[in-house]
């Protein structure tokens, strides 16, 4: 089990810092930022234009403390409470494999060159891979359960520093 | 960027060949798998049950076609018209990072154990993250445009050998 992954291309954000950067895309979705692929790669966009969304998926390689992980964390999104989950019950960023999921809208694709909207990356994070959001595929019926997260409000926008607490400054996720 | 994924646990399915494998699980919601966490990742799940839906990202170990993937394919449902596409305007397999991403509906979490609902994944592929499905974050407002997908019927469990055609046998993806 190590196999390498590689970047197909970058993330460009105004976000340099994480504790600043929006917790979810999902819930920041009118900033925009752009994503440069990597020239061995573009061939692999055509037909992207066509859809309005699509997952990006990315190597968060800038984690808030250094270290292994651990399995269970306080979200940042319950700082305030200082309330801790199982790592795969959270969106956070510090996993095992750091591997980022965010929702962006695509405005358009220009050689290289996608414009999104629906920022939740620091500038400068690799992109492993890009998927279309399929309605079909991607949208579950109904209004599921989301555990914790019904609990709380997420505000557009959010940021950690604007969720200090109790727990702030300490390791967190979303 | 040579950073090596880890495994975190194993899908089981009753799947062992991917021509007979359904092309997503979002389009094949009936059926059951379990996900078996490796030991040291269980104390991660604390939460998970409370979630409906939990996106289960995959590392597709066992390609169709050896060596690295072309990036334009003709999708596994566009098989019968021969067309090809940008790997990144497609779901399928193949791909720079074979990272596979599944929406499932979580039935229940016993242990190191989760049964889920919605299988499109071979018996025995390495599971690398697994986030649980929130719909402030994952849902896009009303009814996105998805390109060629909203060209094509997508039957409740299709698979690519359902789906013979001019281009068959050649290699595909979703």
């Amino acid at each position: 089990m190590v196999d390498p992954w590689r970047a197909i291309g970058v993330v460009h954000t105004s976000r340099r810092d994480l504790e600043r950067t929006p917790v979810q895309a999902g819930a920041n979705r009118a900033e925009e930022g752009t994503l440069e692929i990597h020239e061995p790669y573009v061939e692999g966009l055509a037909g992207l234009a066509g859809f309005d969304y699509a997952w990006l998926l990315t190597w968060l390689d800038r984690p808030d403390t250094p270290g292994p992980p651990s399995l269970t964390q306080v979200p940042y999104l319950l700082r305030r409470t200082g309330r801790r989950l199982g790592i795969f019950a959270t969106r956070g960023p510090r996993r095992p494999n750091p591997i980022g999921l965010s929702l962006v809208r695509i405005l358009d694709v220009t050689g290289a060159t996608i414009r999104f909207a629906g920022v939740d990356l620091l500038d400068g994070t690799p992109v492993v891979d890009l998927k279309p959001y399929v309605a079909r595929f991607d949208r579950p019926p109904g209004e599921p359960a989301c555990g914790w997260f019904d609990e709380v409000a997420v505000p557009d926008g959010v940021t950690p520093a604007d969720l200090a607490g109790p727990a702030a400054g300490r390791p967190g996720s979303v």
